[in-house]
């Protein structure tokens, strides 16, 4: 291969998706030193207007300083393409004369590139995996996730101790869509029965607002007071997600006048546990964006498997199109080509033994996997009260 | 003095308040080895009752290591001392013999302190400053500030990045009470024009719906997308509390059905965002708690400031009551014995040079206060976009 890789970026950014990107281009020029790498802005979108920033152009101090840039440097979209804009997408590949089409993004990219690459050409599409939510199917975790996981467990265990000082409830509401990897981060940290979070609920199990308030009594009466982590996309008995419900709810309420959202799961727990415990202090936070691509939260693990898994997107192209699967061989994690059919719409779920039964905190094998992953907490003393 | 010293932890913890505990603790063992040191439990609330931790039998090592563990280790309190909760804090501290009694907090401990210095008797009350919302007079900066500040810049700068991959419109609520300081903190990382946040919205200063939503669409004209930083407290053109105002109107359309409170700004500020600007990603997050006590965003300059100035709380004590005041000498950082009484119950507002004539991003003195106090951002690649 000695023409032209396009490389892009989709979904959501993460801390280090652009270490991808870095680790593509230096691989290319390792492996093809005539090889030109082109970099398309925000995503397919871009990409159909061969809309290019020329990669090969930046020095290698350059390509590792736009590595350790957290977000999608090139930009980013959420563009899902018919088959219209697929054609364009193919005519703008071929117009840039590329051999290979690197796509870093999650389980709606790697559908895109099954499109492309079922169009028939002799273009490589490689899909390179990222996402803070860890869903992708053929992956022990993904590029982003230790990155966002390890604020999420910072977040958790220092307000655990904000509530040591002063008792009280505190839920913090995680994103995640599907699948409940984010969320049970935040007990990575926990060591002991007494540290919270005390309760975890993710969208894989059923949540009832009646049962998680005797929940809340219950840990409150054991420990004075209680840190809850709870999925942005927790569902509820009918198996619809509790965010929708409650939005029809408090619109209806509001007779129009009030338009929520974004944090309205967040509001209608803070109301629920207000109402349920009168006096006490109680504090919901949405954590929102904020884990996704927090500057100074990079794991350098995360960072050298997010820039790995671009070089292998490179190494592996010229065998044909595929996805890249970053796998765990019982000691270490392995690259690995996988067919984009196998990760392609598919969401992987949270493994059930990753949850104790009670499915509100984890299971040994649950506590083995984040303390694989994660960094250790800072050293700290025990609290002493 | 070699009997006893009594130390104690008022109001919001931060992420090195216990440092604060350390250098006292650590420098009564230098200065007068027979001395004792105790701790007490949730700040004037166990001191009432006589619960105390002993520091003295800890180790240096774990001294250290409880300085460097977030969020205040001896529990906190926010409860405000009557005449006779008074009586009872000083009949407990000449039964623990105390000849001083060191209180870390913000003005209200402070204020704590005024109180019980002047019910005169033979103790040396040394208030020791601590506070996210760096609102304490005498004070260039507080204890506890810069690591939040740190925080609230990197997500800041983060976010933006994350708004220049994917375009539109997001707004962080910010906490700091009255002061801006802490939101104003997060536009400590912008360089140029084009960064964001793009606005600052400071409690200093009038807050009109119309004129923010101006505001937004102005910068999303110049920019394609806007980022802005809210403080909680931001005040409608009554001179009142905007959240407040939001609350009771919130409450009255929906009948009574929907409790809101918390993230209710955050609410409001989404609605009306997603009203003017319909087809626009927009998406609010309230920072809450986050910034507070994080684990791993304790700076190192906040960290030995915080262990100095429980340092200096015990050299100056046997000059008698005082508050501890970090000031700016045009070089350094120093501390400085200030009167309690210059410090107690005051807030210092966010200097109103600080910001440029817009009020809405920071002046080049602003700029040179945070420049001052923060870590820089992590190396990176300016945008390519």
């Amino acid at each position: 291969m000695a023409g032209v890789f396009v490389i892009a970026q989709g979904g959501g950014p993460t801390a280090v998706i652009n270490q991808t990107v870095a680790g593509a281009a230096l691989e290319v020029r390792k492996r093809f030193p005539k090889a030109k790498v082109l970099g398309s802005r925000h995503g397919v979108r871009g990409l159909r207007k061969g809309d290019f920033i020329d990669l090969s152009a930046l020095s290698e101090n350059d390509l590792r300083r736009f590595g350790n840039t957290p977000n999608a440097g090139l930009g980013s979209t959420r563009d899902k393409p018919d088959d219209k804009y697929c054609a364009e997408i193919l005519a703008a590949l071929k117009q840039a004369g590329a051999e290979a089409f690197i796509y870093i993004g999650g389980n709606d990219t790697a559908g895109t590139m099954q499109i492309l690459d079922r169009a028939g050409s002799d273009i490589a599409f490689i899909h390179a995996p990222k996402t803070i939510d860890n869903d992708l199917a053929e992956n022990d975790h993904t590029p982003g996730f230790i990155s966002a996981a390890w604020f999420t467990a910072a977040a958790f265990w220092s307000v655990d101790l904000d509530f040591r000082a002063m008792p009280g409830i505190y839920a913090g509401i995680v994103m995640g869509r599907h699948a409940g990897f984010l969320t049970a981060s935040g007990a990575a940290w926990r060591k002991h029965d007494a540290d919270g979070p005390h309760l975890v609920y993710l969208p894989e199990h059923g949540f009832s607002m009646k049962q998680f308030l005797d929940d809340v009594r219950a840990v409150r009466e054991k420990h004075g007071r209680c840190v809850i982590a709870m999925s942005e996309g927790v569902r509820g008995e009918d198996g619809r997600p509790l965010m929708e419900t409650l939005r029809e709810q408090i619109e209806r309420d509001a007779h129009g006048n009030v338009q929520l959202s974004g944090g309205d799961l967040g509001v209608a727990v803070q109301g629920a546990l207000g109402e349920a415990f009168p006096k006490v202090r109680v504090r919901v936070d949405t954590f929102g964006y904020l884990p996704r691509g927090f500057a100074t939260m990079a794991s350098d693990v995360d960072r050298s498997e997010a820039f790995a898994a671009g070089a292998f997107a490179v190494a592996t192209c010229s065998e044909r199109s595929c996805s890249v699967g970053l796998q765990f061989d019982g000691v270490r994690t392995v690259f690995r080509r996988v067919p984009l059919a196998a990760v392609a719409g598919k969401t992987r779920l949270m493994p059930e033994e990753f949850m104790a039964p009670s499915g509100r905190e984890l299971s040994p094998d649950g506590r083995a996997y984040f303390d694989r992953l994660l960094p250790p907490p800072p050293d700290h003393l025990p609290p002493l009260l």
